[in-house]
């Protein structure tokens, strides 16, 4: 059997997080939470796929500005993004000149970047790293979807993907809060061929990644502050509640999504929620890991959940691959080390 | 200053390696070195970009056999290819159900693969891991260019993209042959627009990682017996050459790039030579790790190159983004423990 969680020996602490966003998110239940915004969503840029670089650029630089560290302070980049050969990050984050490693995990990336990021910490090979990634609705509409000017109607189960970059500062010194373990998640294929609907899609990953955690760690549910997935929005959060309930776990009293939190899917319109690479990581840096910082959250489980597609493999009759990549947060390492909250 | 160079200091060992490649790669000088090919290249599927996720299929599940392993002695799956989405690597190995990291690294996503891999063994937090890219010709020109039964013209400077793909098999058990150090690479961007000339707009990051890699061990190129870029083609080769011999690293004597092994240019008119994230990956495999087998070659740098971009980029006037990752392989491990050859 596969090696399935990975306890990080040397648990790395998350020094800073940003996270810049689009007008949309900033009307959104978590807008005063997020660093920055722009209320035309372009960052003074003439295309959205550079509007999307410039926010991970911004993001990084924020991320770098408030734990008072230079690009040259960190050893290696862990970047990703939705777009075609992810050219967000790479021109996002080219005059950082900090050795790249480029990921794609579709919205899994975020979580996915913190698990390489915090392998590499742990096993001595770095003393500090950067996971930034992002995504922007205008330039993902037009790519995966039409151009924003079509117009077109969306489906019900239909997600909307946000406008938003988050970075991340990991540091191999025992700081907090501590990425104690990680669980990289598997493909999984369950038969979903509808495009609109990408949470049904991905919960099944989240299920296998969940429950390969809980009957890992003999843990329970009710063990951890909170739960919180990705990009599954209501009706991939709902299959997973429904599953995880079925198979003995509980997890309805403390999951929660970062594409529900992020919206409010009524009033705004964005149907069953939020998704995209910048989904989960402006949630994690405005949302959750502040709340860490202030003791409100002492232990949580963060999920994001990506969708492995594209526009040709659905018309060539592919199914949907889904993957979810497991991060343990705790205020607390192994070494019974407690984090009481910074300031940034 | 960043860390630069990683030296591991418990070297994975590279335990089998396969390689499935198209016609025109068998019909290369290196052809009967290869594992397995499909004279019409399409691998018995009926669309390109499905070819190119099955010969990931192949060419894990060939090596994964060499070594008896199954999929289920592997911890973490590395892997990537240049389709929009990565579709070739999460369709070809949702199957195999190993923890899995997408990367995208362009044509560098073979030595970006390796180096993660590497780190996460000699960290102790996995026992196996696998590392899987490839690229297909047909599929690359429709996405990147035109679709080959258009016919169109090619440039002097143009590459040909590799039909292939390269499967590796990496331990932490010393056995050899051993990556003993790492070195990954910056995104570098030169200015170079020019989408037929990969090979120019790849050198200058080639050019980065060598001198930080000499600079930093202070060895020069005679103290390996080779040194192997990735697809830079006759190009990019050159440019790389004169520059490194302008800072006083004459690499002349024991360079050569995978792009240019892999074809006969002149009469199989591929132009500056092959490229493609397979091209690096099934040159390893078939022809550069059975040499160091044999003990032909003892100590190799080895570094695959990618062009980070899309048309989209290149045509809203971004200039091309290369990088380059290095992997040092060698026979002999940090502790003199030296590797006498195997018969995978």
């Amino acid at each position: 059997m596969q090696k399935g969680i990975i306890k990080l020996e040397a648990p790395p602490s998350i020094i800073a997080a940003s996270s810049v966003v689009g007008q949309k998110e900033f009307e959104g239940p978590l807008g005063s939470c997020f660093d920055l915004h722009d209320d035309k969503g372009t960052f003074n840029m003439d295309t959205w796929e550079k509007s999307e670089s410039e926010m991970q650029r911004l993001a990084l630089n924020l991320a770098l500005s408030k734990c008072n560290l230079k690009s040259e302070d960190i050893d290696l980049l862990f970047a990703g993004d939705l777009l075609n050969q992810c050219i967000s990050s790479a021109y996002g984050l080219v005059n950082f000149k900090i050795p790249f490693f480029g990921l794609f995990g579709a919205c899994s990336t975020c979580s996915e970047g913190l698990t390489l990021a915090s392998m590499v910490l742990s096993g001595g090979m770095a003393n500090r790293c950067a996971v930034v990634t992002s995504s922007h609705n205008c330039s993902a509409e037009r790519q995966f979807r039409n151009p924003i000017e079509y117009g077109g109607q969306r489906t019900p189960t239909a997600q909307w993907t946000v406008t938003g970059s988050g970075a991340f500062i990991l540091s191999a010194y025992p700081q907090g809060p501590f990425i104690t373990e990680v669980l990289p998640g598997r493909a999984v294929d369950s038969n979903i061929d509808d495009p609109n609907n990408m949470g049904a899609a991905m919960a099944p990953a989240a299920i296998d990644t969940l429950m390969r955690f809980f009957n890992e760690t003999k843990t329970s549910p009710s063990d951890y502050n909170a739960i919180i997935t990705g990009d599954l929005g209501s009706e991939g959060s709902a299959i997973l509640r429904e599953f995880l309930k079925t198979d003995g776990y509980d997890i309805t009293q403390n999951h929660n999504d970062c594409g529900l939190l992020i919206y409010d899917c009524e009033s705004q319109d964005t149907h069953a929620g939020g998704s995209g690479c910048g989904c989960s990581a402006v949630v994690l840096a405005s949302h959750l890991l502040p709340r860490m910082n202030r003791g409100e959250l002492d232990d949580i489980l963060f999920i994001s959940t990506g969708a492995l597609m594209n526009p040709s493999s659905v018309s060539q009759g592919n199914t949907i691959i889904g993957i979810a990549h497991l991060v343990h947060i705790s205020n607390t390492n192994n070494k019974g080390l407690k984090f009481n909250g910074n300031t940034n």
